[in-house]
């Protein structure tokens, strides 16, 4: 094989994006699926409640989306929510938000070295791969949540 | 912003591999975490244990990569193992054939339309996202089960 091989894309960032709102219409869905007591109310001992573990997820999402294309790194924004419609409002809020803001990022912005809401320095990339990455993680909890709650949660693959 | 800065590269073929096998130590890991009677014997109702879920992440994760790298996708190979040793030992024979393998993969392959294991149609680029994302979601719930057991799984962010 030629050096040039490993040169190619395996990702575009418009790919990137289509590929993680994908897996946030999942977690929406986990969400959803909850019944309304135990989105706050539910933990498998010592951990969070699924509610909780949105709460972080939103404080990662969009304002990472605005530091990288804005070089604004507010202090992590603190959603505060209560129950699962609220949650599910801000989701939808995030969706939005992310959707708006991806398309004015600069090019080259992720292989930029930054320092993320004044702590995290990395590439521009691999904040996004840690926001995700972390979404996939603690979403994989909340289906241990659902399934000893006797809910069938939403279809792992199901993206669209 | 120019229409250009989408078609910019979000992730290279060798930073998707570095991504990957960073998460794969992290997984071995949790491996290693579980105390031995119970990787194979501890599970919270109705989910398998922690070594059947490693178990499929090997059936999943070298195999794809010689899929898209020859095109020759075999039967899903049934790996067995029923011990934490022996998990190890398979898990680090894959680490060492996704790193060999990976840099034969032609250009444009992940990017191209392909069938993977008879059964899976896709891009190659999502075939590799599936499985590095599957391995996250299951791996999250190995998090819970070692926190059920009081075991302090490793730090999600540590990947060398």
């Amino acid at each position: 094989m030629s050096a040039g091989s490993q040169s190619s894309v395996f990702l575009s960032p418009s790919q990137f994006l289509a590929h993680w709102q994908g897996h946030r219409r999942v977690t929406r869905r986990v969400i959803e699926a909850f019944p309304e007591a135990e989105v706050f109310g539910y933990r498998v001992e010592p951990m969070r409640p699924f509610g909780e573990i949105a709460l972080e997820l939103l404080a990662m999402a969009a304002p990472t989306v605005r530091g990288v294309a804005t070089g604004d790194w507010e202090a992590y924004a603190s959603p505060e929510a209560s129950t699962r419609e609220e949650l599910l409002r801000l989701w939808d809020e995030a969706t939005n938000e992310i959707e708006e803001l991806w398309p004015q990022i600069p090019a080259g912005r992720f292989q930029e070295r930054m320092t993320a809401f004044g702590q995290y320095e990395d590439v521009g990339r691999n904040l996004f791969l840690y926001v995700i990455d972390n979404e996939i993680h603690h979403r994989g909890q909340g289906y241990v949540y659902l399934r000893a709650l006797g809910v069938e949660p939403p279809a792992f693959w199901e993206r669209d």
